[in-house]
Formats: C-alpha cells, structure tokens, sequence
C-alpha cells in the first residue's frame, strides 16, 4: 500500500516568508504566527492563503479494549454519542464557537445505539474491541476495513468542502491504547508513556501501567503498521490513522487534537511517510504519550491548556490562531507604505 | 489617593465550579479553560457569565526616553499611529477577527501628528519622555495627569459598553522603560530583564543594558509608585497603570497584553493594591521582564505564541479562550443527565 503525497508548495513558502518580512512590525515579531502563515500558504500554494472557512470535526467513536483503566464506565461511550447529537458535548459547544461543524461516527462503540440515525452507524466496524492485554485488539483484515473507512470518511468531508479536518475521539479506555501504540512504535516503556486519562489516581494509573505493560510484552516486536493496529490498536485509532492519511493525500491540513490522534498520527506516519507535511497539532495534552507523539512526528502543538477530554476539543480551539495567521499576510500593512 | 477595588464574587465562583464538575467530561478535563470559566464567573458574579461581547482594545501611543535601544528610530511610532488609523497594524487585523474595537491614542508622541483627527489627541500628556538614563522621564506632575488620563479614557471605554479592556501599547523605546520599571519595582539587576525588544543583536542589548543598569543607578531606591514613574517610566507607562486600575475600579476585567503592560501592571498594582484581581495575562511574550512581572502579579499567561509587537496584539488573540471558557459552562451537557 503506497500513498502519493502532495508536497507543500515551497515557491508560496518562501513569497509567504518574504511578505512576512515586509509586514509593518519588526522582523518575527509575530513568532508563532508567522511559522503557520508560511505553513498555511504553503499548504494553499498561494500568499495570503485561503480563508479557513469549511472546518470539519469528524468524532470517531468506539470502546477499547482495556478494561479497569478509567475512572468512567463502557457505556459512557453509547451514552456520549448522544451527547453529541444533541450538540451538548465540550467539542460541540466548542465548534459551534468558531463555526466548526462536528460529525461523530459510531465505529465501535460496544451498544446497538437503537434510535440513532442510520448515517451515525454507516461506518461500524465492530463492537468494542479486545482486551489487548491478553489478546489482539482486533480480527484479522479489520484494522484495513477501518483504515479504509476513515479514509472514505476524509473524502467525505473534502468532497463536501472541508478545507481543515479535525479527527476527535470519544472512549472510554483509549488512552490506554494511544499509549500502547506509541510506546511500541517508539520503543518506550508503558511506565514513559502512560498518563492519568480521564483522571485515575496513582494506584489506577499503576493498574494501567500493568495493563500496557501486558499489552506490549504480548505484542512482542510487532512493528508494520496495520499488525501494530492489530495487535495493540482498535477500529477507531484504525480509521482515525486512514482519516489523517487521505488528508495529507488530497492536500488538506489537518489539525490533530491530543493524545489519541497522535498516537494515530504515529502509526499513519509510517503508513504513508511524509503525510506528516499536512498536520498540525492543535495543542498539548496532559497525557505523555503525547508529548513522544509530537516529538516523534516533528510537530509543536499551538495551545497548551492543560486539556485532557479529547472530542478533538483541544484542536479547535487553534482554529481562530490559523485564522489569525491568514489574517496578518492577508490584510497587515507594509513597511514599505509607511509614512507615505 | 486610595482605590476600592471590588471583590469578585465568591459565591459565583464556587457555584461555576460545582457546574464544571457537573458537564459531560471528565473532572478537570477541561484545564485552564475550567479556570477561566470559574474567574469570569466570580468576575461577573453570575454562572455562566455574561459574554463578552464588547471588547476593546486601547493603545497608548508615545515615545520613550531611551535613544539606541532599538532597531528602529523614533519616527515609527508616529507613522505607526497613521497605520492604526488605517486599520493595518497587527493589532487592527487581529482584532477584527474577534470582533473587538481599537482606539489609538497620542500619550505621548515626538511628533504633531498634523492631520490626525482630535480625539486621537485629546489625552496628550507631552512630546516624547526624558531619557532615563540621564534624566528624569517625566516633569513633576505628569506621572499623576498621565494616570488620571488613563484611568478616564478606562471610564469612557465603559461607559460606552465595554465589557473587557485591553492595554495595548506603540512606541520605539518602551521595552527598555518596561524592564527598567520591573527591574527598580522587583530589585532585579539590568541585565535579567532586559531583552531584545524589537529584534536586536547582542551587542545592542548589552547597550540596552548599559542605559538601564544607568537608568537604575540613577534613579537610586526610589519605590513610591509616581516617583518611579516620573523617573523610569513615561506618559504613557503612567496612562497604562491608570487605565488598568479604573478597570478593577469599575469590576470589569482586563486583559494584560505584554511587557509593556506588565510593567505597568506591577506599579499599578501598589497604586491600587487588589487591582491584579480584574486583571488576567493574554499571552507570554519573549521579553524577560515580562515574565517577572507576571510572576510578582501571580498571572499565568493564557497563550504562548512567541509574540514581541506588542499594540495588545497578544491580549486580543486570547479573547476567543474567554469566550470558550464561558460557553461551556453556558451550553455544555451535565453528566446528571446522560442517558436520560
């Protein structure tokens, strides 16, 4: 499986740069600002870049298979898809602010979710996935059936006028398997990379260490991308890596959220090598295995609120600062105009 | 002179905590947005919040009585305030995306500003400041006119509606009068919190060294909060401290830009001591002093962007956090709830 990947367009980079330059403010005053202005322009192959007016979040949704690692129950997952669809979760109101439009998708969530629109379920993989302390996460041929429909799901969004994708999550367990499939992929130890989750305390933290520690020894030295999805993933992170790759193919930024889209982001790395080109990361999570994440994929997160609910609830609160960049290319003045 | 600084409401803070806890996410998971959201609250004694609907930005624009410290010369700050007029300037382009006001204002400019409309001038204090090195910035009494200047242009600001206030600063020369203050309020020597401003090399910020450790050396142990001003400060430090204290005055928050306004915050704050409560920090800047003053004040800057404009350029880009903080205590789902 080989992805062609659009690169950014270096002649808009550098025009992006110069224009920067030339702005009526000192030399990079503007820091982080400037580096996503250049990015962006990069990305659209033209100075200023194109208004980010089409953001899409698209909320994968399953349970994981780790079980005693988070302080809410499995059927919180069933239970929040319907949040969502009542637009009252964090992301949902989050969105809303910036004009963002939110989608969940039901691709594993361990419930039948009667009453729920047809559309909500059309990309369901399975229900749940397994305990990847003692077993693989998912069957055989799976983690290609969802990788295939998180990319489906990107065209989607694009063919419908996306021109920023968000992936969010929503799990109960998946921190557990974002820190497995980032500690395998970089070789770290479960204790480096297993973080507080939704908001375990030491002893639980301790549990979960045991757990990705299991997992890991397991899993031995398994490294291809979709038998490490196999092994130690789940149908979300699965569809979530396809989701980040067909972004980077049909050459529309995406802008990860926290520790699950990172850990997703690693595996679809090395799926598709040089999709990275096409990610930011919204923000920083309090989770660890994010931080490896990011370092690993070259990336610096935008935010840094101490978040820790994922949804993609971190991601698009950067939004109005990609906008911000646009906005000084597009509408600052010159030096060269002034006094004139 | 003695200010009553109202409280923020206690009551209102715990009830917004007690909701927080209560939304559809995990405990805390929402981080600094949770503190926010609490501070707002208290801020406005109600939960949610009011929204912040109308933000304006106030820049004070004024020459500083530091010559060579800068990488650029005197006559900017009056062509700049041309290129606010215009709309152009960073502060101008991102506060559009926020829906906030900007008002500049002439505090303090080596310049006529022939042309310039009336009420840009109507708060003048004097042309340009002494340099502090050698002289005095200000003559006997402009330290308090410059103030009171501040504190009714604060008055204007919301008596016209607005709901928060930001500091914004333009002036060659005032990041070298911003560590000085800092450095004579919190006894640090030069060379800590002296930084390179607008983009200056080595050499150049071991001038701007030089001119500050003279200017501390000058000045003696001087510590009554005018008389600091008069000899370190300028018209337009006074008119910013004055502007951040009738904010607390009048209970409505203000939003701290960079190190210009974080010097003046920590002389305003022994003006006005219990003021910092209505105050909270936009963005970290790159200038040392800045965060010195930040840590004396007790504030955690909200965004970390790597800016140096100035103009409150920071400040407005955390406006959009505000408003997330206070909507999601507004919209967000309860837990009590869920599955209901």
């Amino acid at each position: 499986m080989t992805f062609t990947i659009p690169l950014p367009d270096e002649t808009a980079y550098a025009a992006a740069r110069t224009r920067l330059d030339g702005l009526v403010k000192p030399l990079g005053a503007l820091g982080r600002l400037e580096d996503l202005a250049a990015w962006l322009s990069a990305a659209h192959g033209s100075v200023p870049p194109r208004e980010l007016t089409d953001v899409r979040v698209v909320v994968f949704a399953g349970d994981h298979g780790v079980s005693g690692c988070s302080a809410y129950p499995r059927e919180v997952t069933a239970a929040m898809v319907r949040v969502f669809l009542a637009g009252k979760s964090g992301v949902s109101v989050l969105a809303g602010l910036v004009g963002a439009q939110v989608r969940v998708l039901d691709i594993a969530v361990d419930d039948d979710l009667e009453g729920v629109p047809a559309e909500v379920l059309a990309h369901k993989i399975r229900r749940g996935s397994g305990s990847i302390d003692v077993e693989d996460a998912l069957a055989p041929g799976e983690a290609l059936r969802a990788f295939e429909a998180g990319r489906a799901i990107a065209d989607e969004e694009i063919d419908a006028g996306a021109d920023l994708l968000i992936p969010g999550d929503m799990g109960i367990g998946n921190t557990a398997v974002a820190a497995a499939l980032v500690a395998a992929r970089l070789g770290l130890p479960a204790d480096e990379v297993v973080g507080t989750g939704t908001g375990i305390d030491e002893a639980g933290r301790q549990r979960k260490v045991a757990v990705v520690s299991a997992a890991l020894a397991r899993a031995g030295a398994v490294q291809e991308p979709f038998a490490l999805l196999t092994a130690l993933g789940s149908a979300c992170a699965a569809a979530t890596a396809g989701f980040l790759v067909q972004g980077a193919v049909r050459g529309v930024p995406v802008l990860l959220d926290g520790v699950f889209s990172g850990a997703a982001a690693v595996v679809a790395r090395e799926i598709a090598p040089g999709a990275e080109r096409w990610w930011l990361a919204g923000h920083r999570s309090t989770e660890p295995s994010q931080a490896f994440a990011l370092k690993a994929l070259g990336l610096e997160p935008i935010l840094d609120f101490g978040l820790r609910l994922g949804e993609g609830s971190g991601a698009v609160q950067a939004v109005p600062t990609l906008r911000a960049a646009r906005a000084i290319l597009a509408d600052m003045g010159l030096l060269a105009d002034l006094g004139s």
